[in-house]
């Protein structure tokens, strides 16, 4: 019931903090030796080894742990990691890193569960932040429909509305105020207030709306 | 009302990929010569120098320019980009890239709006994969609160249950079917089945209730 790190570079070193702070037990993995002080921590065994090595990942106890995480910063080696896990633990869950798009496909051909492409997700969420900056958060939640988290801009058409006056097509799951405190799924009458963070689930297109609604100094109106 | 893209390595390419999807017009800065070719799309400016140097950036417009993307994949050049920016435009929305966690304070204090730190948000994004599998997106909505998206597995507690059944004290904002369809705000009599992915806004310990009753195997009950 353990969890078998492939890799710490700089990604592997946050998936062994976070599984720290989890307190789920960990072994490492890494073909570099240098990096054996740095995945020092109480209980945390460091194997140098190459991570696609069968041996290795017997060693690591891939028969009974829980999870295999595969972030080396070479697509080529995770491909091989999760054919040599395939092969030796059929039914485990691999949760890997790829670097390149188009290596994403390949990954799951050999048996990868779930894909993480760091350069890619972060490059799409500073485009956004530059496109809709007072949209701060943003999750794809069904074929037709996102959630966003929109800034309501002091002066904006929808500052000192209610949620029923500005809501629209959309629905407002959630409401930030700027002191922190949250109101889940708001009544109607809820009054919006210019800091607060609304959360949304809506189409683009009844999103767009929301955000210009929310942005000062744009001309768009309320239903009321 | 252009973009400036600083630094046109595997993130940067991204983010004018996504600005081109938009349709908003962009020039790129960076000081390798060889990425001209990468980033060449019709309407596009390369411009060959350090993105960090003031003349580069008037060249690209900064005075007209709606936002700075600086995603080179050096912490001190991103600061360095920042700081030169703020110095030409004090109003200019800036987004920047961090790749080692200790540079994100000092690239606020530079100037930057939003900081995104590839290597962190996806090292935490694996170590979630791999601690909860039927956990498919989170986001974090406030101090106490989280959203999460969870996959009800055949078999386990909440298969075939209410809404109200199952909820306790969490808010379930939206239930999205294997066939794709989405349910937003589903009312409290609305069915759940195997393989629906229920997004529910709650506290740490209301979402782990809801992921041990979405869990097949695991003994929770529900609240009926
Ligand atoms: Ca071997
Ligand atoms: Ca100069």
């Amino acid at each position: 019931d353990h969890y078998i790190v492939c890799g710490f570079g700089r990604v592997g070193r946050q998936v062994a903090s976070d599984l720290r702070a989890a307190g789920a037990p960990y072994v490492v993995i890494d073909a570099d030796a240098a990096n054996r002080e740095a995945a020092y921590a109480p209980g945390v065994r460091f194997i140098n080894a190459r991570p696609s090595d069968d041996d290795a990942l017997r060693d690591a106890g891939i028969a009974r742990a829980r999870a295999i995480v595969a972030c080396v910063d070479s697509d080529a080696e995770n491909i091989f990691i999760a054919l040599t896990a395939r092969e030796l633990r059929p039914d485990i869950a691999i949760v890997a890193r790829a670097s390149q798009e188009e290596n994403e496909k390949k990954l799951r051909r050999a048996g990868v569960d779930r894909v993480i492409s760091p350069y890619k997700s972060s490059g799409t969420e500073m485009a956004r932040l530059a496109l809709h900056p007072n949209v701060t958060g943003t999750m794809d939640v069904a074929a037709e429909y996102r959630l966003e988290e929109i800034t309501v801009q002091p002066g904006s058409a929808g500052d000192a509305q209610t949620v029923g006056d500005v809501r629209g097509g959309s629905y407002i799951v959630g409401v930030r105020a700027a002191d922190g405190s949250f109101r889940p799924q708001p009544a109607a009458d809820a009054l919006l207030a210019a800091g607060d963070v609304v959360m949304a689930i809506g189409t683009p297109r009844t999103l767009e709306r929301l955000e210009e609604l929310f942005t000062a100094g744009s001309s768009v109106s309320t239903g009321d």
